[in-house]
């Protein structure tokens, strides 16, 4: 059994991990920290794990060293700017790290201060560094072999796991423009986290409502969207992203408008290139449909799962992919057992083989 | 008082229509139709307008010779096919129009009759036909001459209006470029009408869903959005169109996508030409918010006002205009009823003043 | 014209008030306050408002002095305990009151010291005191007489207007026993008004739930139905009362369980019970409909209607009469506009025409 | 392994018991049928199971030979009448049966023609008819010793088993009286299944929907509800039942009223009973909180747990007990693998494991 930490395991990422690695079949929770419910069970914070293994974790403060003391892997689950401060110690006591927040995302501290606006406190372990201990972005579709000798893996945000997903196959094979793409992202409320108070995270004033936010370039997932297109296209590329709110609690609808190359290029072809990316046993989480089979976001409800599905607009020369995901399990603590996995050379599906729960 | 006929008063459009009308200060609604609630009160169908001047009505079958000897203004709130062949003869007696379904938006029966699949038995009443009785087009803040004197109107479609609002100042001022305009539309479950029995359409199964249809230049919206972009751009206009249904039961938010022709405009422009075109006293239905003050659908939740915001992204040299509206009411029901004062000449806001209802 | 203040406008009963009024064909709103949008236009609180006479107010502080100045009729739509505060000395200037607050449905003082936890500062004008400006309680159908003539109205709680409608006849025709009534209410989260910042009032933990508070005769409504009750039974009723939150955000059923007295008592009996009390003419806004055919809370969505229907359960000697109202029409501002009616001796639904919106 | 069959499994409960058996650590799932998606994966009918053990399963039309040949345990969750007809062959040879429909509930099947209008085709087989074979009633935490040696099991009602969990403790702890006991019930959507088409079951229709259905004494949970209550209390128990459709898709909040038998009853006495009756050892699925801290049925969505919570208003002498369920897991699906581990000699709670998923 391998011993896992989860630090901020009362916000909703923290919380679906707790519940993801407590019925996992290789996995101990042996310290979980939550500062307002410390010394509690973790069943104080959401009692739907009443009577569960998960439910009867006492939480801690968030003391590090408790954690590092009990176990071997850690999930950092908190704001950004906490990770950057824990990991140098906890590599230093050769524990693995899953940092879910956006620490290490990105390759450029100066990137990072830019959207972030707080100071890096540990770029020599930034994705990329060249560092042992380097951080290795966590997406394992794309970094399956890096991911295996981790120590860092920066968890990659909800909104672009299911747009990278979406594009990355396309910009691989060459099959798109890398000026004029376009990220419509729609997702639902709990992708706010657990503490934001404002009014429009009320049910009274959010349901029966659909809404953008953060439109014009200024959220914090483009350039970790953008350094990952880019890579791959191996040229810069610059994307329109637009996220937006709808009445639902979880799940996350990408569609992504690109422009073809080539005018001879049908949906076929797009259906072709996913499935040679994404094949059944390369990638057991990724469901390429049929062109015209379109998912949606109740397709993944709890699952580690996302789907994909694209057509060709051909009057106007155009693909469309639509990707879902589920924000907090693919999007979020699923990916990062999934992570987990890897790094510790468990099956990659361990613990996260159920599908979409439906209805 | 002006008398006014419903036909197909039990569909969604229809009862909304009825609904609005039977609160109408210049208005009697003198006869309504449904096949499936013949010899019934309208409240049968909608027990909400139990007590209401709305809910007394009883329904007839679709006796058009009765509701012409009854009424001066029939609304046609039926399947599309049907308009067409009921139309001459009201007009005949001279009788007011105003066509809910698709019958007569398009002027170019062939394009009909490729996107319909039905063959059309009235071209010569098509809109801009030239014939004295030819349809309108039956948008009001563009063609509000027009329908002053127009005897048949074609209320147009829903995600239309959403996505003609928001684009056409855009193109009018010669601000974007007519290609690669994108409308990626969310729309509320209740746009599928009152008769579809599909799962999809099921709580159970739509709730907590969020998906596309109809994607890949396949929606019979795109024809009508296109006739009317051409026709204020001054060329051919092709867009990219991607419906989505959200789980929600009313209301359309159109996120518009396009390439700005000159680098140096801002939001500002943009808002600028949007208030230009859209001023209070010519377009009191539409509200210019400023830039980053995005609308929702919940702010137009029963109410015939459309909301528009807008931003431009400089890193990829593009505007978002975002456009939120009450698919039953300024996408159906609302504009009709707004374009029959028009023609009827009453102020344009008769029975239609009343905001977004909140929460 | 009758000049309207609506002191706490940005709550949802005092917005609704706005909504509801601005729309009123013989008033005038001409001030209103909202000391967190004091110096803004309503549409800030309520975007949905802009472009419509509501929208336009301009919130002020709580300023009685202006709002007396200007109106002669106050819509006092606070928390409970600013109302007593203010009464006396508005009344002295002549001016009607219509409070929406807790602070004068009660005759005894005690009692509502007791459930409020807060001394009440004007005992001289608790309903039924008998100072020719005491309260009136705010129940049309049952106090048409007195708020013809009343000068302050205390209008009724929500979840009371749904048990008292349900409940009243069967008392006032000695149909059922006073003892063991229960009343298993269900509201919309909308009911817990604006400000509360709870985390069960969140979309992401609200949505897909449904729960009950306030059980075991802790809620505040207890002892207004019990007044009301007793006072039309002639002795003391005593109920078991219990709320729950469902996932939505208006409306309130209210299902009312008693025994009856009389075994021979059929559903026909109750139902012409309930038609004998709310006849169309003496009681416009309360529908009964024949046995089975039960109400929802989406019949009366938007709408001042209370919709009734009850059966009995021979098996067990019982009647169940289920209730349905919009917690923000009927059960707060469309009732008061409704006393407002009476008490100024315009027609009762002046203003409240409208039906449920439906869908 | 133990070799499973469902037939059904196309509905909500063989559906979702597809889902929970594919993640059972003991249990292979070796045959499913659907006459509608016969020669189709199981992914056909539930996308969101596709790339899962369960969504690969190929359906087969109702073959009961099939299945027996390839499994020990058959699931049946077909509509009522088809199980009556296909036990007896099944248990001739050797298998055992868990059926999800009411067929077998109920003892007497003058009782089960009455309320289900149907001829009962096995009266032999039914819950205490005293033969082998005969059906045991499924509730684990009521009848734990007699399922352990069942042929043929009964699986409770989705309402049934969220009132007798909360009632019977009372009953036979004798601290309330058998008569003026009330249940009042409110269900998810999912609770109709997946093949009704009624209006009402759209999401545009029933969304801000709150209503009762089968009011007055004639659902038919309510033999199924007093048989147990009768067994258990040693006398006749008559119940009021009344059943609610609220805007959610799982989940069943019962809130169950009765009469204390004496004044000196308090929440916590209460209380306690339930903790006697449900140890965590005895009962593990049902978690018994404390007086006020009421359950949701979030808490309890996509588990199989019941969470109870009690309280007395001595006000009126009455206690209430609210006990929450998700409808297709303890009140179908989970339910009757918890059943399976019983007849199959498994721990109890294998395969249902997790607690509610939040949020």
């Amino acid at each position: 059994m391998i011993n896992v930490a989860i630090i901020g395991v009362s916000g909703y990422a923290g919380g679906e991990a707790a519940r993801i690695l407590s019925q996992h079949p290789e996995v101990e929770v042996t310290f979980a920290s939550s500062e307002s419910n410390a010394g509690k069970p973790l069943s104080a914070a959401y009692p739907g794990l009443t009577g569960t293994r998960a439910g009867r974790l006492i939480c801690h403060g968030s003391d590090m060293e408790k954690a590092a003391d009990t176990a071997e892997v850690i999930f950092l689950a908190q704001e950004s700017g906490a990770a950057m401060k824990a990991a140098e110690s906890l590599l230093a006591k050769g524990k693995k790290i899953i940092d879910l927040s956006a620490d290490f995302r990105l390759r450029d501290a100066s990137v990072f201060e830019t959207w972030y606006k707080i100071p890096h406190s540990a770029p020599h372990l930034l994705n990329g560094s060249g560092a042992a201990t380097g951080a290795v972005y966590g997406l394992p579709e794309w970094n399956f072999e890096a991911l295996e000798s981790a120590q860092l893996v920066a968890n990659p945000g909800c909104h672009v796991t299911a747009a990278l997903l979406a594009l990355l196959p396309l910009l691989d094979q060459s099959l798109i423009e890398t000026r004029g793409i376009i990220i419509d992202s729609k997702t639902g409320v709990s992708g706010a986290g657990r503490t934001k108070s404002e009014l429009i995270y009320r049910f009274s004033e959010m349901n029966e409502s659909m809404l953008p936010y953060n439109l014009g370039g200024t959220h914090r997932h483009i350039p970790e969207i953008e350094q990952n297109l880019s890579d791959v296209a191996g040229e810069s590329v610059v994307v329109t992203f637009a996220p937006h709110l709808a009445p639902m609690t979880r799940g996350i609808l990408s569609t992504c408008y690109a422009r073809l190359k080539e005018d001879a290029v049908t949906a076929q072809t797009i259906t072709d290139a996913l499935r040679d990316t994404y094949s059944e046993e390369g990638a057991p989480f990724v469901i390429v449909r049929n062109s015209g089979d379109w998912p949606s976001t109740k397709d993944v409800f709890g699952s580690n799962f996302c789907h994909l599905s694209a057509t060709v607009d051909s009057r106007t020369g155009s693909v469309i992919i639509v990707s879902a995901i589920d924000n907090l399990v693919k999007g979020a603590a699923g990916q990062a057992v999934q992570n987990m996995n890897l790094m510790c050379g468990l099956p990659e599906t361990a613990g996260l083989e159920g599908g979409g729960q439906w209805p």
